[in-house]
């Protein structure tokens, strides 16, 4: 894997930016968690006077072997129906991206299905599907390779057009059982209480979807010569992890949000799977969290636990579970809140007030 | 006071929204509160596609007599000098109503200090500031009567121009005062439970805040000859507790809610203060609340006590309490991808997508 020079943000302007902010025409902190994404931002930038220019979204999408198990409620065709759906701009992710002036890049990292010929469409096929992790590592190396330097490049494409803030999301169906294997496994956190309904199980669906996934972590243990008991995989790599069950397009993603992190640029995360890439990639760079804003806790059982684990805060609770990157989407106005406060309010001196609580 | 033809949202066509909501292409349910803020939008104004054209901000400005009281910690001058200021653009209101492309109306109802030459701000002034609620009512049965008015002809402009959602906030130094006395009498809650910190105050100036305020209700209780126990006002009327402890600011944005909601306008309904006037407006007009979206739960202790009151889930909740109506603003995009979801999103048919879970 490619070796990143991410730097922790240089806290040194802390203090200056802090000064700036109580000095708002407003009584000190009534701008709340505004005040907090503005001094982040202001870290991430380097700057008193931050910047959200060009904020770009990248849909990474992908199938998954282990959709085979029945893991999921929906068919693995959906995937690449909705990957043609967005290029028609019927999507969630499409209107939010129109909503906030984002460009929409879709990436067919793995899907199952032929779209070379889909316009509007970015073609970097790795494999159709990974390979199911029930029997076998969901990719090679030689392909967990590829995966990340298509996040790679996504993230610099963006970054050479100028922009200074990148969402990503997925479409993958069945995506969100890796996603609890990583979280049970980077996180340490029993696997029951990382499975949730992904997007509409009963409780028979839960069962047998922890079935399966506790098989196949078991199996992924054995092969390291671990017992499979909860917090025993310490010693694995986790670059190893994220091969032998990450879908491509979630691959793809931690991979953008490393080479982000690596230019500077703010990033934004929201749902379950996205917040597992998170953490992955914080596993592998733990620097790389000062440049995310977590900006939706969904319903998903175990998302609010999966914040907890790198402490994150998001900014939205609205219940969505659509994927996609929708919830990051939909908290950007936020975010550019507080960069307006920092750029347009008037202060004390300026606006001739005085100075109240 | 002028009497409103309110009606409740006429809910023959729920079903039919339902079914549009449920159609679109994303697993049913998955965009979460959006859905339930569609669905509130859609009975509002009686459509399959609503619309949130020109969106306006009313900002009512007020001082208020029991400020004299030390019950808070900035002084009154902060309220005209904020006035000044928001007609420079300089403000909190300001650079959300920019970002949000609110046209923002700036009316002194009750400043005290003469801004009748300050071009930008509308003079509807009833007084400068009303008296002090400890000694007499803060205003005239003809001085409430006019600050309602006043409210009334904002949404009446607003709405004559096309206006299809309101939104609404306060300056008024000491205005949580009386907006804990109405928490208190309108919510049947200890009045001690109403009273936080506003804005800054330490543990000492709440305790006189509350002796203050508790003195000022048991006063008004004993001209009824009601002993002032917890719960004992219900045979008062409610325009005798608005005008008695109400701020001019208050009582115009009550007047412009109501008024809103028998125009069919959707109200966005922010902090503690608008909450308080929401809530009383509900008390004069149950199904005023049909046309109320709660946008913020904000640090005032007893806000979520009193969203509890009329069973609110407010979007956000980001810590905001800096007041001037805010917190609605930055809830406003929510509420336009939810109306963009309904008018933009494709749905299972025409986006030839397997319907998913």
């Amino acid at each position: 894997m490619k070796a990143f020079d991410i730097h922790p943000v240089d806290r040194s302007i802390k203090a200056a930016i802090q000064a700036k902010i109580d000095n708002l025409n407003k009584p000190k902190g009534s701008l709340g968690r505004l005040e907090e994404i503005a001094m982040q931002v202001c870290l991430i930038q380097q700057t008193l006077e931050p910047s959200l220019a060009h904020p770009c979204h990248l849909l990474f999408g992908g199938d998954h072997g282990i959709e085979r198990e029945g893991v999921s409620l929906s068919p693995r065709q959906v995937t690449w129906q909705q990957m043609i759906n967005f290029t028609h701009g019927g999507g969630g992710v499409n209107m939010f991206c129109r909503q906030h002036n984002f460009t929409l890049r879709i990436i067919d990292v793995g899907v199952d299905y032929d779209l070379s010929s889909v316009p509007g469409i970015i073609n970097r096929k790795i494999a159709r599907g990974t390979k199911n992790f029930l029997y076998e590592p969901a990719m090679s190396e030689d392909e967990f390779n590829r995966a990340f330097e298509v996040g790679v490049e996504m993230a610099d494409s963006c970054h050479s057009e100028g922009c200074r803030i990148l969402s990503i999301g997925e479409m993958g169906i069945a995506n969100t059982s890796p996603s609890s294997i990583w979280m049970h496994i980077f996180g340490n956190i029993p696997l029951k209480d990382c499975i949730g309904a992904g997007a509409g199980l009963n409780s028979e669906g839960i069962r047998h979807k922890y079935e399966v996934l506790s098989k196949a972590v078991d199996r992924f243990y054995g092969q390291f010569g671990l017992n499979g008991q909860y917090g025993s995989i310490q010693p694995v790599q986790p670059t190893e992890v994220l091969r032998f069950f990450g879908g491509f397009e979630m691959i793809a993603a931690i991979g953008a949000m490393l080479r982000a992190a690596e230019l500077g640029m703010i990033v934004l995360i929201d749902g379950f799977i996205m917040t597992a890439c998170a953490i992955a990639a914080i596993r592998l760079y733990s620097c790389v969290q000062d440049y995310m804003i977590f900006t939706h806790c969904g319903d998903e059982s175990g998302h609010k636990k999966m914040l907890d684990i790198v402490g994150a805060k998001p900014l939205l609770s609205l219940g969505l579970r659509l994927g996609e990157g929708t919830g990051a989407l939909c908290a950007f106005p936020l975010i550019d809140s507080a960069v307006r406060m920092m750029n347009e309010m008037n202060n004390f001196d300026n606006a001739k007030i005085t100075k109240y609580f």
